[in-house]
């Protein structure tokens, strides 16, 4: 499933309308410079070499396999996903926060794309149906609309056959303003 | 900072208004099991062998290090959670998802504790202040009303001095009932 999701939306690109999203290494290393330069107190954070991305920090197959499309015409970001044993919550299903985790992700990707570095404010979920383990979905994201920094974008989790949704979220980010340090923010 | 909260709460409980809540494997077997039998259609798990618990799944340190506490006068559930590396959102902070995901698992715990076996129907989010890496953190839950099927259980994360308020959150959890396995609903 995810295989053909891929490869389907991989053809997509071709016309320029929708952009694959590089993997965390390359697209968070201008990010990151960019957010640590420009946003943080380096004596707020303490030196932390084994720091890894949530959503990247388990093995192969394990947690979240996911790779991510954005469409700029429309402010949209698709992310398909598989969900691994070792994201379960009640017995055969994966863990809300599991889900959470990857609303914020994918909706974050969007406000990011869409409107530069910005952080979560509000993240409002509605759990409707609940995912059995290693199953792929596709988490649908897109911009809703923005009032000054910030940024309102809406989501959904569905099966791949879209007969089923599974979730609904939507989600308030701020962009961050390069005159304030997170220090000085708090 | 975790140890010194422990030893405090473990005090707390020996007059027997807090209670240390088990670990994962003691604390799920009875639940598992009960939620297995009651509500579960076999046909919808797949078999997972290698299935975990989200919040248990990670290395030692590296992720979600926590222990809970149960008042049950209060209803009421204390989460002492200290977060590793792996659970990086924006450098040097932790993923809005990491936060969600403990949130949900500990007013999960709170509606569980409270009213039986329930699913996370709807999770409301306010991230106020971000988490760096490696601190130490508490999550107070408490169960606000009930309505029916329906539990209301509200949540916070503090530094451990109480002085910064990171994120706020209401959940709305149903309680499953018996009559109805996952499998009828959808």
């Amino acid at each position: 499933d995810l295989r053909l999701l891929f490869d389907q939306f991989m053809k997509k690109c071709e016309d320029g309308s929708w952009k694959r999203l590089p993997s965390y290494k390359h697209i968070f290393s201008k990010n990151f410079q960019e957010f640590q330069t420009l946003y943080l107190d380096p004596s707020l954070v303490k030196g932390e070499e084994r720091a890894q991305l949530f959503t990247r920090s388990f093995e192969n197959g394990l947690g979240f396999e996911y790779v991510m499309f954005y469409n700029d015409a429309e402010k949209r970001v698709l992310c398909f996903l598989q969900v691994g044993p070792h994201l379960q919550g009640a017995p055969g299903f994966v863990h809300g926060g599991a889900i959470a985790t990857m609303m914020d992700s994918t909706t974050g990707t969007c406000a990011c794309r869409a409107g530069g570095i910005a952080m979560t404010a509000n993240l409002n979920i509605n759990f409707k149906r609940p995912i059995p383990l290693s199953s792929v979905v596709v988490i649908d994201s897109q911009l809703d609309r923005v009032e000054g920094r910030k940024l309102f974008v809406s989501c959904n989790v569905r099966s791949v056959d879209e007969n089923t949704l599974h979730s609904e979220a939507s989600a308030l980010f701020i962009k961050l303003d390069p005159d304030k340090s997170l220090r000085k923010k708090s």
